[in-house]
């Protein structure tokens, strides 16, 4: 398992902005756990030609940190020629419900002219897969051809196939699970802990451009301890000194590690709102999905032998359950050392169980 | 790999507080790094009698967020008629230098009245060790028995043999390496930005009782995930809720492993300095153990299958160290499913070896 370092320099964390975003009204939602939502907006964008059948298209879901540019973030698995290819397919990319990048979330103006922040009701991965799936009506398209996703984006994926049975023909689901285990909602919770703990939060009012960056910060550097494996963080890092030959011995950065850390944590406060990492969170850590009863879909489930944070035995655990309802599914284990970004950094091995499956 | 929940309920993380301490100056200090403290004193305990040959001696070192009390938060391994049988040995805890449970740290008073705060010079392993040898040298032991301690009191364990040779018989060292890896340093990393971006830390300099609570919270938080191994997680937590039946559907805790990461934060506030969390989680980061090259030291090294902060082949290393400089040494890898906490955890397996080593 050689690790490529230059791998490390491109993925999700550091994808470019989307700058294709459309926007569509899907009109209000009843939330599953009780809220509403007078007004929904979606940012989504599209590559690729739908097909006069309608037949062609590929709902991609993003994760945690993603936005509607799959084609950006996912570029080894997306793009002409490549394993979702947008030559013959019609790829759709959208922000999720709750999140802060187009689609209507706790960053969102309410209808009193006031940010949401925590007045947004508690979402759900359903209540995510049930305004795409407006979005996917007003594209026209009765049957997608798949859904995929990785990570949360695999349990949007997931959802579609019990919820909208019918709707999705085929379904790839990467690093991801039907329920988080308690390490799971464990590193969740430390996040948002981080975010909820900062003073500077005010219980979710925090003023434009006066959030609770320092928390947010930390929060983010929890998430990518948990990104990768113990293998990637040494081929990356190791014990290496940031841009010096001797330690300075002193509480600040000294050694690389700790400046990517902190780097990624200073940079995740330009892009995303703390509220929305809250929200998302919750909603992937109430997720519970019992049984793939009803779905009509065939399943392609991978996983990486070193992302300690969706273990494999998820992706089995999801095999099972679909073969427990008769339904085509197969599972493979991808032995790269990159951990939980495997499902981004990896192009070659999963692009071309991809690439077979949407044939 | 049956898990006890029982065992989880006591540990470190809940020993009672020293009662029994005792406290010795130890005098002036030139730190390895540059500084110098111009009084230091050491809070230790002791139990058991010294032999007249003064030959039984065991010093016990502790880790991250223990003290003195040995025989407190290693109560499997220490006792009456334990594996470090205390009617056998005279065994010795101390309260690391850096520390905050009596033992001089950034919590302490300097020379002119004030609290050190982040005016305490940086600090190693090696300071720690010249500190514990200066009690040695009052207690009037010249060769220890053993020297033990599991994570950041293993590698005191270490250091004591290549920094005093020819005083330590044994080293019996768990769940410990001789120097952080790049995932090692982010989890420490973490923790003290964590810290360091709570705005009552004050670049250190915070009042008595207005430290800040919440980033050191946060810290501890990121400490517990990292001790326990997901097996060890989801016998004790699963997605089981707080004291309800059906979720909440909130921001709020309610997830038993939220509501334990949460008390577990909360509770450390209460006992431990946040800068003296900064202070030795650098000293271990720096440590750097290149070679046993003038030890005259029997070795046991022990591991665990599932500590995955610090992985077995650590420990193997050590090994591999040990016999390059032709040093009597033995590993044995220890399959319990409690993570890193199995060091603190089990008495029966760790408790064999180190009977059988130290007789």
């Amino acid at each position: 398992m050689a690790i490529d370092p230059a791998l490390f320099q491109e993925n999700e964390r550091t994808a470019p902005s989307a700058d294709q975003r459309q926007f569509v009204e899907v009109g209000s939602l009843d939330c599953e756990t009780g809220g509403h939502l007078p007004a929904v907006t979606v940012a989504y964008e599209t590559w690729g030609v739908l097909s006069p059948a309608k037949d062609n298209a590929i709902l991609v879901c993003h994760a945690l940190s993603g936005d509607s540019h799959a084609i950006g973030w996912w570029e080894r698995l997306i793009g002409p020629g490549k394993a979702i290819d947008t030559n013959q397919f019609f790829v759709i990319g959208t922000n999720a419900l709750g999140g802060c990048q187009g689609t209507t979330g706790p960053d969102s103006i309410g209808p009193d002219g006031k940010f949401y922040r925590t007045r947004f009701p508690v979402i759900t991965v359903g209540d995510m897969v049930e305004v795409q799936s407006r979005v996917i009506d007003i594209l026209g398209i009765d049957r997608l051809h798949a859904v995929t996703g990785g990570s949360m984006g695999g349990m949007q994926a997931l959802e579609w196939t019990v919820r909208k049975p019918g709707r999705v023909k085929k379904a790839f689901v990467t690093a991801s699970c039907a329920a988080h285990n308690a390490m799971q909602i464990g590193f969740n919770e430390a996040a948002r802990q981080a975010i909820m703990r900062d003073e500077r939060w005010k219980e979710g009012e925090y003023e434009e451009g006066a959030g609770p960056d320092g928390g947010l910060a930390v929060a983010r550097m929890i998430g990518h301890l948990s990104f990768l494996s113990e293998q990637a963080f040494d081929a990356k890092f190791g014990r290496r000194l940031q841009n010096k030959e001797t330690p300075s011995y002193h509480l600040g950065v000294d050694f690389q590690v700790e400046s990517y850390l902190s780097y990624q944590g200073e940079k995740f406060t330009k892009r995303f709102d703390a509220n929305s990492l809250l929200y998302l969170t919750k909603a992937i850590d109430y997720y519970d999905l019992q049984s793939f009863k009803g779905a009509d879909t065939d399943y392609l489930f991978a996983s990486f032998t070193t992302d300690w944070l969706y273990p494999s035995h998820q992706s089995e655990t999801l095999l099972k359950m679909a073969q427990d309802s008769d339904l085509k599914a197969e599972h493979r284990v991808i032995d790269l050392p990159y951990g939980h970004d495997g499902f981004l950094l990896d192009g070659d091995i999963q692009g071309g169980y991809v690439r077979e499956f949407l044939s």
